[in-house]
């Protein structure tokens, strides 16, 4: 199944992806087991949003050996996680906005999105699988200047529209048979095993939970492979097989795009 | 004016209090102007929680010349804001629980914390100034040995119990004019004067809104001047003047204090 949060009359509402409608639900599909509102819309015409406004945003930074490699970093002996802001969250065909001080390299990496369905604290393995809602798709956007400059990521990697996440949580799938292939204006850009991570959201979810209660509607973000350069007036498409495709226009801060 | 969250029957509810009274709300003052449901609780018999969950958690985390010249760290010379999570925070009066696992200090800091009114972007210092629904008291609570050998703050700054905040929030007082006091069972351990920081709340919000748009109901902690060991078995308190006293028992996690 796929569910979505959409824009209906101004106002966000849950909604689950039938082929190429969307039936609007009467509550969130995380929280309870909601109904069909008898409004169905046609998925072109849909404005998404995110498809969760979690409770805590949970990112994991170093995952894929290549990515580690490419920042000259160490693998990581134990999974250990870090944070990003919900306002930096935006939905599926939204833009992704440059800032008017962003120099330098602005990348995209096409990430895997573990959205938890249950309360959990001391979570076995086998727990943490269960307490898996669904997937969906982030694209983990950072100006690295700032990433650099900076003594945390606050701006570098949380400003607006700086975390795409969608189209829609999908609950069928397993996520680590797939494969993430991030496109730039149709152009395969990176492409890699979706699964082929150091340690997997299950490894996450019970290491967290030693220490911390996870809720439904947290989200874990699990890193990339890859890093993709972002130019105004480009398309970002994140594709992970079994979910979807997650599509943001990249624009300057002025809301323009940039033509070259 | 004060307004605290508190569960009544229980079920989150919003509440004023009024001298000795907490009169339950029909909605939070923070989205709206809420009246009163009909229902009074005398203060003694509130179950406090935090006074608000934010969407996006801000921490100041060097902000005092005494504890940043305590550590050993340079003064900033820009406001820089990091993020702590909402599973972290509790309530007035519930007990922070030092896990199995923390070895060394553990230790509070006693914290101004800003409440945000408004929707604000590209804010000026008097626009911050007009943001701030109120104003109420944090305690940020750090495992050191964690901080030290971690990539992350996750667990040595984010576990279950470790950001009291509370007991309420106070909306009409001059935050800066104020004194923070930390007490250990009564013992005074630390107090400053709360106004005496680098940058202030509204050089934060002014210049973390440059780039992120903050929201009713984000919380900004901002830094303490002094840290104060914890041990279980006794309870903490912070008093700002102005604004109230949060005070939280220590226990181990096993759930039982420990008698010495």
């Amino acid at each position: 199944m796929r569910y979505a949060r959409i824009r209906l009359d101004g106002r966000p509402v849950h909604a689950q992806i039938d082929g190429e409608v969307a039936h609007v639900l009467d509550g969130s599909p995380i929280d309870g087991e909601p109904r069909r509102a008898g409004v169905a819309v046609p998925l072109q015409e849909v404005d998404f949003l995110p498809p969760v406004m979690p409770g805590v945003f949970y990112a994991v930074g170093l995952n894929y050996r290549r990515h580690i490699e490419h920042y000259g970093g160490v693998v990581p002996d134990r999974p250990e996680v870090g944070y990003r802001a919900n306002n930096a969250l935006t939905g599926h065909n939204l833009p992704v906005v440059r800032l008017a001080g962003v120099q330098g390299r602005f990348e995209a990496e096409g990430e895997l999105v573990a959205v938890i369905g249950r309360t959990l604290r001391h979570a076995t393995r086998t727990e943490a699988q269960e307490s898996i809602f669904g997937w969906t798709i982030g694209n983990d956007v950072s100006a690295r200047e700032w990433q650099h400059s900076d003594r945390t990521f606050w701006r570098s990697k949380n400003s607006d529209t700086f975390k795409p996440m969608g189209p829609w949580i999908e609950t069928g799938v397993d996520p680590l048979a797939q494969t993430t292939t991030v496109r730039i204006d149709g152009v395969v850009k990176a492409e890699f095993a979706t699964g082929d991570m150091v340690f997997d959201p299950f490894d996450y979810i019970a290491e967290i939970t030693k220490y911390i209660t996870m809720h439904p509607g947290d989200v874990l973000w699990m890193g990339a492979d890859s890093t993709v350069q972002l130019e105004p007036g480009s398309t970002v498409d994140i594709e992970i097989t079994g979910i979807g495709t997650l599509s943001n226009p990249v624009v300057d801060e002025k809301g323009t795009p940039h033509v070259e």
